[in-house]
């Protein structure tokens, strides 16, 4: 199939440093190559794909001191996608909504996946009024506040597998903390988890700005009050694996409704177990009992740490394989792909008419 | 003509307080009512309009606490606008660049008022990639900073001829400052220039929390050091003819390039010169001499009060009504619709190649 995959412009794609989305744009894109597809990506001008490349900017937004307001970019981006959008079978948005009203043209072959939370009070109006576009969600869980949409689908994310290798024998006996000091990721219960079982705890995260008030009063008393706490700050791509390969587990006590979760696969893509808290995605990421424990509440979470030598690290690996892989989820994309090609029926003009022929377009599109 | 005004959210039209371009929205929207065109307005659904109300929210945006992001509530105006595009002869934007991408369909009936200053550093690449677009300036000083565009002419703002009534005789002896503490606006300068003059001065000006830092080091300690200099704060339309019409002139001291600068013509409207620093969009609004001076530093300003003496307030109501009214605004932007009626030619479709379709549609259409 010929793809387009639209990526944001904040972060290249895959991202220098953080940027969820553009790493599994970037992801997506590789593994549809592989495929034999004939993908062409547009982003930043920094990226780097087997792909064929439509750079909007020269660099990233986010890493250009210049840029001040990063509309008037995604404009241009939406321009040259539309110049193009007749050479494409599929194309496939990942900016969330800027693209909706310019599509009409090519709704019929349009997919977009939604990247982040979706309970903000903005979006339910707003979705309401879209209700034709095909979307993705990341998670079953990340629907729960949408009014009623055209579902294409959900696609759980995937890494490639060679990105973090399995380390199945060795672990160092701590307890791993991976992501952003932020009062929904609750690194504080963390904290208290990990002294309540006797087992050190290193935190590799970073601190945004808006964090900064949160982690002066919550988070630095408790490496204060508590021992063996080891704060390490930002970590990048390749210091992951030596991080939450050698950790015994991962500790993600979240309470907020996380979409996804990208660091629970990284880690079972390492071999190791996952702790997470009932929350957002959780239920449909980690088996109970095989990649992890599913808790309620830093008591069984205490619980479950006492009981890390009942899971199996190869059998953790074994259910990323299974579940996880950028193969998987490009599988899963090029079937929703297959399924908007009815779109490929030509619109018809009425040009005497015009108010009705978007009617019509939907029509053949839809 | 059937002319559709396609106005930003943050305010209603007209605003219930700030909000220079819905204000121009709505004195544009009323006066093209009046000379007999059948408009559509586009705008937050607790605007007051003659025209027919197309409402897109409830309340301006501004206005609604549960509002975080701007973006998806100007998404559904532009799918609103899209959806019946075809009624009009004439689309007016005055959303700055949101629907550039999304006009294609419709570029030749299309037209966008850049409300907004136009030197920063995101947009010269930006609108090299919509060289198509009819673009209008407020100031032929606004245009400056902008690459090579397809402008379709200056129209100076215009206020309703009764908004303001002019105030010949009668007046206190105080300047006035009107506006927003801010450095680009240079209260400071306005003070110095009153007490080196001998004048009171008034300021009614508001302070946004951006500012609050500059008023506290910059200008709050200047109220001390100088006698009767009388901060009034924010003041609201029905105040401003009294506030206005009562000073013997209004300094305007900016440094920075104005696009257009309101006040001006409203301090006209009400017979009151105006002192102004030449910058921006000043010479092109003040006649030297009749409705006011143009000074080049405050040595100057200080020179210019004291000959305020020399102007004839009467005729600087008449340069006002000669210029700046709602009217004749109006007219100028009725000429530039005129001038886009040739795009009413239908666009043909080629439905076996769909790559070549909009080639055409441009063709028919510019």
């Amino acid at each position: 199939m010929k793809i387009a995959q639209i990526a944001p412009l904040a972060e290249s794609v895959p991202p220098q440093f953080y940027g969820g989305t553009e790493r599994i744009v970037s992801y997506l894109t590789e593994a549809l190559v592989d495929q034999g597809h004939e993908v062409t990506l547009f982003a930043s001008g920094d990226s780097v794909t087997r792909a064929k490349l439509v750079p909007i900017t020269k660099t990233a937004l986010r890493l250009n001191p210049l840029v001040q307001d990063p509309i008037p970019y995604h404009m241009m981006l939406l321009d040259a996608v539309r110049q193009r959008a007749d050479e494409f079978d599929a194309l496939h948005f990942h900016i969330d909504l800027l693209h909706m009203p310019m599509v009409q043209d090519f709704i019929g072959r349009t997919v977009t996946t939604l990247h982040g939370r979706l309970d903000l009070p903005d979006l339910p109006a707003f979705y309401r009024a879209f209700p034709d576009h095909r979307l993705v969600s990341i998670s079953d869980n990340q629907r729960l506040p949408m009014p009623p949409v055209n579902w294409a689908g959900t696609v759980l994310h995937g890494l490639p597998p060679d990105l973090l290798s399995p380390r199945i024998d060795r672990q160092d006996g701590y307890l791993a903390f991976l992501g952003r000091i932020s009062p929904e990721k609750r690194p504080d219960r963390a904290i208290r988890i990990a002294a309540r079982s006797g087992k050190p705890l290193k935190i590799a995260a970073k601190i945004d700005n808006v964090d900064r008030g949160y982690w002066e009063s919550e988070i630095a008393p408790l490496l204060d009050l508590y021992r063996n706490i080891e704060f390490i700050g930002e970590i990048n791509e390749a210091q992951k694996a030596e991080f939450l390969g050698n950790a015994s587990a991962l500790l993600f006590p979240i309470d907020w409704p996380e979409p996804f979760g990208l660091v629970m696969i990284e880690a079972m893509a390492c071999g190791t177990p996952v702790i997470a808290f009932r929350c957002g995605s959780v239920p449909e990421i980690i088996d109970h009992g095989v990649s992890g424990f599913i808790v309620n509440d830093e008591d069984q979470a205490v619980d479950a740490v006492a009981r890390l030598d009942e899971l199996d690290r190869a059998k953790v690996r074994a259910a990323f394989d299974a579940r996880f892989t950028a193969d998987r989820m490009a599988a899963d994309y090029v079937a929703i792909y297959q399924d908007l090609s009815g779109a490929r029926t030509p619109a018809v003009r009425l040009p005497d008419r015009r108010g009705k022929e978007a009617e019509l377009h939907f029509q053949a599109a839809g």
